[in-house]
């Protein structure tokens, strides 16, 4: 089966047995009707129908290596400049779309696993089986299309359990039995972005330290559907709800997170990538270029949640008529500024594309790892901008129902704007508070500032990328040496 | 009537007969019963029950000069630093029970009706009549413990039309009709906190500049019952939830916003403070010491809150065992630091109290601009801290019901903390959730930033307040002086 | 003559006969054996001479189109994404003798002479004589590699007089008289750098808005040699030094900056560019992409100024042994992240090139505008790292000559480095002192902050370059249109 | 004798034979002399007078109880709220005089000393000889007003050869002998502040952790005359020049930095506090409440610091006539909203004072920490402040032979500012200058940035201080508690 429908991403979801708590309760029905999800699969519906749009199909897809039929854009493992063109125009295709608002946009964990497989040749070392099995899986994913999560998280009790407990008593996620028809998992991970509008989990923990000799429990990573026996998810509170009016961005691009409890689940030999070597678990991850793939991905993400917040910001400033006001033009010029340098960072990641060593393209790592660097501080400082212009404006907004209640023809009065009507006027602020101060903007906003990590571990990516590079002190060297003669 | 109990605000509340628009309806009902208000009430009931607790009343009450009844001490004119004291540790002790998170507490409206209560001599240069409504206010106010809001920020809409429309067509509020009842009222404020949560509503708006020499219509101030005829209020949507575990902060404080809308209102002459005098409108406010006298009440509110932020911050370190990272100890020190210039201002205010011109006493007023300026920086940045601390911890955070179904048996072993079980840790998060990335944060946040005004405006006040002393710059005059020599 | 040698350079700096005041004292005897300029002059002497190294003299200079003779490559108006390249090229080499810390390296104001020349036709609007000037003035700039300074800031006085008299006693310069020969121009312009190290003068202030009808005689630009009857220069201290080790910035880079008195000087006609016209002063300045064309050249200056302090911190932190500290890890990574960001927005300004209407090319103007509003916070942030990281080692520096003293032998035990001996370490701490505590840094990062105005005028720039483009706001309101459906 | 006059002071200094390297050569002559030094004696020898002026000596003395006659009032240990309002008042009359620009003022260390000497009993654990050294230092300190400078940062080298060397060849200061004179010391400190104008030396190193179990070598602390044999001092260079106008701060203020070398210096007992015991060295400076004590003389320096820097922005923008531009405003009040800050904190500290459990009185350690934490922010962002606000201006400014010399006419039209004439206005930008720009101000806002430590170090003493303040924990605890029931 080629690229999917959106019919049939709803389809497969809904028919998931997985057991997932939401607020006490078991979930039944159908996903795609429950308020937590119908909004989100209603989004993601839309960018999978693109596929077979006849306008936007050959942009969205290329032909599978495997028959020919056309399959998603972002599972291009890329070859060639050209290709890296290809994928970012297509990224940025669904991003008209998701407004960069969607961090589990499927196309993210399509080039998740992309990335992984171009580094598949890597496990030859541990067994040619585990190549084939991730080899297998990447193209199984692609030509079927699969909506994936991933797990790698573990809980913070892991860490007071691992300094106490021996391992058998260690709550870290772990293979508790090796059997004929596979390894036996036991633990949780944390923040499983979409995992109940998914197909199936990709799991790639930070293995523990081993306590012993022996193969390292803790080491491994597999991709299993959802729904085998013994995972079970459990969901936050939404931040959804139904009134596209009154909640612009939840009604549509709500992500449920989840806990995934794996309770002794059994995972076949042949969706395992690798077992015991934690060697190897930081070293596949390291050849998979994972950040630098994703890290494309996420940068077209960025560069469309920008526009987004700038041209809110932008109407804000128009229907207050502040356009005038030298802090209104300083502060859009900051927010101009990194939306300039977001899209000349992409530029030039395309431009100093390098190859990977396995005949595959690398974008330019550097630019890629800067952006992810900028961002965690400039999305809050543009939300901090809509905050600032907004005022109290942003508080005080009724909603959809009070424009067709008695109260109407006061509002239509007292809330319009410069060049707006009172119910426009309102949407535009309803946006606003839902991007600065609602639950979904909050979420936004802090998942930002950790998107690839905390500020020490992205600063540590970039670092090291450069430690090597003599280039910078050489300069400085030779000065020293001219001015010491 | 004296100081009231908790019963007693209720049954007044409920009583109230002004219409009320929530999402569409009208609201119907009691109001301590309905979600948007019924935590907020119950939260305030036992606030003013602790007025009659037989521990707690001395320091929360006076001797109203009336009848000797007990009245509320934040009613209390201060004529000494003594009173200072009283008050502030009257309004510390509410503190105890809303941390900070009502910017409504009733203290602060006592306090504002009790600034312009010592300014009231100022209206015999207009009228005998009005300087005696004032005090026959205040003391109706305070003898009858009555809950006040305030109306003074006009609908943005009022400036577009006041840049194009003749008066008469001009929305910002204004007099429509002088009656011998009355005068009348016609026009709508926005942001009354708590409006819909109160006996009376004190209304001062900024008056727009007259467009001709006549009386100015739109220079006026009074104080109305809410349900007098012709006033509506329009809610935003309420943050408030029923679960105390699941919504601990906002179940408790989540006050509302409203709209007041004014459809010609007759306010009966006893009511008015003053009525078409544009500079009265703001001689009056000047002299009334409003910021200083409500920003005494207000820099209690900012010491609570902060301690509470605080131990938030130090709750969190503890049970994710960051006590000893550098990042964390530098972080922390900026909350402590911030702490300990909160409560120095404090002492200072009090320590260069000043005789006001007119028989009463003022804290000094630049220590509290101060904190005015430094508290709007202060809070996001505290809020920050705890967003950056608590990383994805603070959005996957399940809810009480979670911990009574089959998921708790694997929440209590994957959420437990260093030093808390797992329904303890997870009731920390909930609250750093609350804090940080929801909606009633979201508000706090906002309402922080802008509480006395923007940037420019809390900047101004200090710096108008500074803008004759010569002082520093005779410092430096003085040193170049000498050098010039 | 063709690109000039660097003692043709000295030659016509050293026979000047400009009265330039210093410490209240007119020079006299060569410049370049005169401490305030001997270090920059030799260094622009050795840049100079580069053009005609036969290893770089392809890469530095183009053929005249005059005479076929190799002229400075930044004189190159572009009509081609290649000589976007060339140019830039050229102005990286010379980067590599300045590293950035010359604002007026010749390139800029070669760039500047060219930006007006691509705009030349406007003129004719006015005259086709002063068309012809401009023409005439660059082709001679570029010919004779004249090194130019500018000046365009009016005193602050001329504010003040400007309030308050009538034209006659204005003294913002203005022309004063108009005669067969010339015009006759009085007044003075703050802040000319390098006007004492360089062969003549361009001159465009920002015109005083006339108070009469008539032609403005504060509206006009031309350009003359420095020692033109009536003009003086006066030097602020110099910061230089003579000594490379103790020094090893200032001896090197300290550009003077000069106050430039116009005591009724005539200029010719045939240097006058324009006259009288307010319109045309904004017109042609607008129409030259000053900013844009001069902005390039500034950015391969940023680049190479980046990288420098870079370098410096990178062996700052290699030398006291802090690699593996998560502070210094994300201060350095905050440096890398910007350097990343401007070398992005340099290949993104060239990528994006267009025409400029009139047959040139253009860099794309945004990139550039974006930089020149990163850069005034970047830098001071690289000197801040510089001082976070260096604390009182920055200090306490001794000098060249202590190290050839008795106490050499103490302080060779007592100031090594990790992996420098003390005189090396030494002389990296004496460049960190300049950098981030001397004279000469201190002026670098004023200099920086105000480099192409103060952060209102930067971000207005970007701010009207993107004010008519609607993409943005467009996105978001057809999210809006279809959220309201 | 006595509280000493600026003769006596002078007198002393110039008799020292302490061998001294400045530029490679020995210094001989006067050191009130010298350029160097000579500013700075100036204005220690005024404040010296100070003392014995009649109108002044009351507040800036003391009886001495050992025979009653006066003694410098920083001297005071202090044993009540009105000893420390009494220190208070005399420290800042002195900075009337050096504006919080000298950092070693001599009533710094007379605090530093007075603070050990209310420890002293602790050094009976280990010998009453010890504790009897520590006591009669500090009272003949006291009687004969000694001017102190101390040494206890090591050389970074020493943390090198402290990883690979025995103790032996360690470069850490050490006691290289035990003789019956006394201990004889090795090594040398970096950064002792005024240690060529001083009296003695205190020195009082952190160990290095003793690589065996014997005695700890690098554990002491001794007191000596500058000038016993074996001390060396090396200097920086100067950033004094002799024009009081040209360099107002320098002219005056310049406190020369050394490194104080001892070679194998003889340190006689009676001079000793303690040596070898590891646990006492921190024991002493703990109970010693040095960075209380000496905190209460920081906070009076801060004060006075800000108000002249303050005035300096006031002079500034009323000469630039930009009082009523918003971000002036703003700007202006974030400096008076930091002075209100530290003045609370000094109030605070003084009003919470504590007894220190051995019959001395402690200020509020909390506020003074807080004081410490703020200030190295503050401190560059009122220079910042400065710089943004001067502009080009700060940089283009001549220098007093200029305003005598031809180009006086034109510099007294030109430079004149609003409300001052050129050679005032002038006068005023040189002290911007050097405020901003120049290695004067670097040095301070540097030596402001690490006074008590880098931020971690500071923030740790705020921190461990309220570490075990369990009160803002219990709230949320109690919080908590109540929302879980």
């Amino acid at each position: 089966m080629p690229a999917k429908t959106g019919m049939q991403y709803c389809e497969r979801i809904n028919a998931q047995t997985v057991p997932c708590w939401y607020k006490g309760e078991l979930l039944n029905g159908k996903r795609s009707e429950h308020i937590a999800f119908s909004g989100l699969m209603k989004t993601q519906r839309f960018m999978y129908d693109m596929q077979s749009d006849p306008q936007l199909a050959e942009r969205l897809t290329y032909a599978s290596p495997s028959d020919g039929k056309p399959v998603g854009m972002s599972f291009l493992p890329p070859t060639s400049s050209d290709d890296l063109r290809k994928r970012r125009e297509a990224m940025t295709l669904w991003t008209q779309v998701h407004h960069g608002f969607l961090g589990r946009s499927p196309d993210y964990m399509n080039t998740a696993i992309m990335a992984f497989y171009t580094a598949a040749d890597l496990l030859n070392e541990l067994s040619p089986q585990y190549a084939e099995n991730l080899r297998n899986y990447y193209a199984y994913c692609r030509d079927h299309d699969i909506t994936l999560s991933h797990a790698f998280i573990q809980p913070h009790a892991s860490k007071i359990s691992g300094q106490l407990d021996a391992t058998e008593d260690a709550i870290a996620a772990k293979i508790v039995e090796r059997t004929e028809e596979g390894l036996v998992i036991n633990g949780a991970f944390m923040m499983a972005t979409q995992a109940a509008t998914s197909d199936e989990i990709f799991v790639y923990p930070s293995p523990s330290p081993a306590p012993f000799d022996d193969e390292n429990p803790f080491a491994f990573s597999f991709a299993v559907p959802n729904d085998l026996p013994g995972i079970t998810l459990v969901c936050r509170d939404t931040y959804a709800a139904s009134s596209d009016y009154n909640y612009p961005l939840s009604s549509k691009y709500e992500e449920m997170d989840n806990i995934v409890i794996f309770d002794h689940v059994l995972v076949p030999h042949e969706r395992i990538f690798f077992a015991g070597d934690e060697q190897m678990s930081s070293a596949l991850f390291s050849a998979s270029n994972f950040h630098i793939h994703a890290g494309h991905q996420v940068l077209c993400r960025y560069i469309a949640k920008t526009e987004f917040v700038l041209g809110t910001i932008q109407l804000l400033t128009d229907t207050l008529d502040l356009k005038s006001e030298a802090h209104v033009v300083e502060k859009t010029a900051r927010a101009l500024a990194g939306l300039e340098s977001l899209k000349a960072l992409a530029i030039a990641a395309e431009a100093g594309a390098v190859p990977d060593g396995r005949g595959y393209v690398l974008p330019a790592p550097k630019p890629l790892m800067a952006a992810n660097l900028l961002y965690p501080r400039l999305y809050p400082e543009l939300i901090e901008i809509l905050q600032l212009l907004s005022s109290s404006g942003m508080i005080m907004v009724p909603q959809e129902e009070d424009f067709q209640s008695g109260a109407a023809e006061s509002l239509n009065i007292y809330l319009r704007g410069t060049d707006l009507n009172s119910p426009e006027r309102n949407a535009l602020f309803r946006l606003i508070w839902e991007l600065g101060a609602g639950s979904f903007g909050g979420r936004q906003t802090q998942f930002e500032r950790f998107f690839f990590g905390n500020t020490i571990t992205v600063s540590n990516r970039l670092y090291t990328a450069s430690a090597q590079d003599q280039s910078q002190r050489e300069r400085v060297r030779q000065f020293l040496a001219r001015s010491a003669k």
